[in-house]
């Protein structure tokens, strides 16, 4: 077994051990919940506060202009774009994954007219279906099928318009081959959607090279944009040039806002499929993250990432009572370990009362997110030794540790 | 013709004064844009860094429970309620109005299921007009039909499912009949939808007293919620035990988000109206701005209001090229000034260079926003004056100011 000597050699040896300074993260934590809320960059508040005092407080509606707020939905999104393997014209930041999947999955049904079935993962985060299911609602004759994510080449026939699928799984942390899924889903005709919401800074996307028709996701993950920053959404460049696509046609997504015309007419390119004026406090905050991101090497990313994932599943595997739910094999896991265990609600409270920041999925799953940017090896040791000593000395059984409440 | 002297006392007499040093005005500026962006109040960027530092940085993930992230759209809501005469309950603070219009519209048409067509104004925000063409664009049979917002009693045949109408014209600044058109509209059968994004804050609302089904509104005007703080809707109580009627069914507004069901059902109560995580960035901004609002009588908003825009016209209506365009009945005026004049471009832009912040909308008007809780007598007589000068020394005709720009 690794001993914490070694993988404090682990450290000082890693290439993003300096980005370790980029956040701030509380003394006598270890987080390991970045996969649902990442940490805070060093550098947000100052870029936070600015727009409040000098560009909203000092300068008020001038910014629209001075500021560039208008033009801020498409600067962050030319900043996220190499995250995912966008083409910098295919991706926009507005609205939250939900809105902007209503918009992708709208739009993926008016390009197939004569197919009405949308095939979802019926172990998706549920707002992807509950989003479906909504938009189906929506279209006569239109329905929200759910399938087993492995396998939804069997449903694949010729009522099918669009398949939504998770990247990453959010409770297993099964990643999805996106490459082939997508090839077979547009073979049978159909239009591939993507949710990277659970990918996107943590393993490599790529979602041109992959042909993707469109995406959705969100930045208060891996991305540190803060709680409930704002989402972003990709549409392939081939599916720009198609008319008003989706329903969602709000003022800053017109042709001319400003000629404040009363009947709709689409921008040209991907700024078609926004609605409403920015979110610029939360976009602020994205902003100061995506500096962090920009110096960030995603190749070394994505091998910290496996080698944290790795560690900790050797150091807890044989645990009593534990199974590792995440794939062994590297190319179907994300950046985040699940372990099954009966009684998964109190070890998780337990833990959390040491200090180790976890969470729980019902029923018998528990989560731990690794961060490549903020955690070290020594952190992973330590949180495995942690979930040990919680296991052996039955201190989750402690009754303040049983009472159920929500984590998201 | 009053004196700035006599404006000086009517400001000593002001019960509203001191609410000036509750806001953040950079010196030399008059701020007649409120109506577009409201000024930032001193204690907001306080509550914002809290959120930042405190609640996101340092208790992470845990926040969604201790400091109450998942009851803040509701807990807005609550504070928001009084201010446009709802109940606690019918009110939700999420999203964009643009958004939230897209799910009061398609819960119209469905509780109007044997009626297709959706009334609106014409003249209206635009982006009202567009999101009715969005929604009736994915509603089989269902069409969007503009009209004189003074005379829908014409179109109000047996067809109209709906009628979305602004409260305040952002243009004109006029003031609709809210109870009298709310009974014509809904003694035809339709339902009655308010946009009261020029509204709320500057004039009194009471959505419950006049019988309004649903509204819409902004909070970065009137409110000082800050640029792209979310928005608000609100429903009739009488309409909230019906089923699914909003397709943005997302996540949050599911009857047990937690546990993780493949199929939608909707919370009890405004909840279901819910799709997202709150942005919580921009909702810890409007908190602190509503502190402020509590504290105002909304009677003595109204007063000053009436005040200020009567002042102003009778000192700007005898300049030479100007026509009032604002109504001068009390009770069919809002907030704001609209003046006509041929150059209405360039003659904002002057007074821009001269500190006095108003903005321009094509053709030719030009508008200029009262905020009773932080303009003064004074600043008013001055603004006036400012365009006094303008006219008459012509330097408007300065080519510095004709380029056009975008003016939101």
């Amino acid at each position: 077994m690794i001993t914490r000597e070694e993988c404090a050699a682990l450290d000082a040896a890693d290439p993003l051990a300096a980005f370790r300074e980029d956040f701030t993260l509380p003394p006598g934590v270890i987080y390991l919940d970045g996969n649902s809320l990442g940490a805070l960059p060093v550098r947000t508040p100052e870029r936070v506060r600015a727009v409040v005092e000098e560009e909203w407080g000092r300068e008020l509606i001038r910014s629209w202009n001075d500021a560039g707020w208008f033009e801020q939905p498409y600067r962050l999104g030319r900043r996220i774009a190499p995250l995912v393997g966008a083409a910098p014209e295919e991706l926009v930041v507005c609205d939250t994954t939900s809105v902007n999947l209503f918009k992708v999955l709208t739009a993926a049904l008016r390009l197939r007219p004569g197919r009405s079935t949308v095939l979802g993962d019926g172990a998706a985060f549920p707002t992807d279906l509950y989003i479906a299911e909504g938009v189906t609602g929506m279209v006569p004759g239109a329905r929200s099928l759910l399938v087993d994510p492995a396998e939804p080449d069997a449903h694949l026939d010729g009522e099918v318009a669009a398949v939504v699928l998770s990247h990453v799984d959010y409770r297993t942390g099964e990643l999805l081959d996106m490459p082939g899924i997508t090839a077979r889903v547009q073979a049978a005709g159909a239009l591939m959607i993507w949710d990277v919401c659970h990918s996107v800074g943590a393993v490599p996307v790529e979602l041109t090279a992959s042909g993707a028709d469109f995406a959705v996701g969100c930045t208060y993950k891996y991305l540190n944009g803060g709680p409930g920053s704002p989402a972003f959404l990709y549409v392939a460049e081939r599916h720009l040039a198609a008319g008003p696509l989706q329903p969602l046609s709000g003022w800053f997504g017109h042709a001319r806002p400003f000629a404040f015309e009363p009947g709709y007419e689409p921008k040209a390119g991907i700024g078609r499929f926004l609605t409403s004026s920015p979110s610029l406090l939360g976009q602020a905050a994205l902003e100061a993250s995506l500096d962090v991101w920009e110096r960030a090497d995603r190749a070394a990313v994505r091998a910290k990432s496996l080698a944290l994932t790795d560690l900790f599943i050797s150091l807890v595997e044989d645990l009593d009572g534990i199974e590792v739910v995440t794939p062994r094999e590297h190319d179907r896991r994300g950046s985040q370990v699940a372990l099954r265990h009966a009684d998964g609600y109190p070890v998780v409270q337990a833990l959390i009362a040491r200090g180790v920041i976890g969470d729980f999925r019902a029923p018998d799953l528990m989560r731990f997110g690794f961060t490549p940017l903020y955690l070290s090896h020594t952190e992973v040791w330590d949180a495995a030794r942690h979930l040990a000593e919680v296991l052996e000395s039955g201190e989750w059984k402690d009754e303040r540790f049983s009472r159920r409440g929500e984590v998201t």
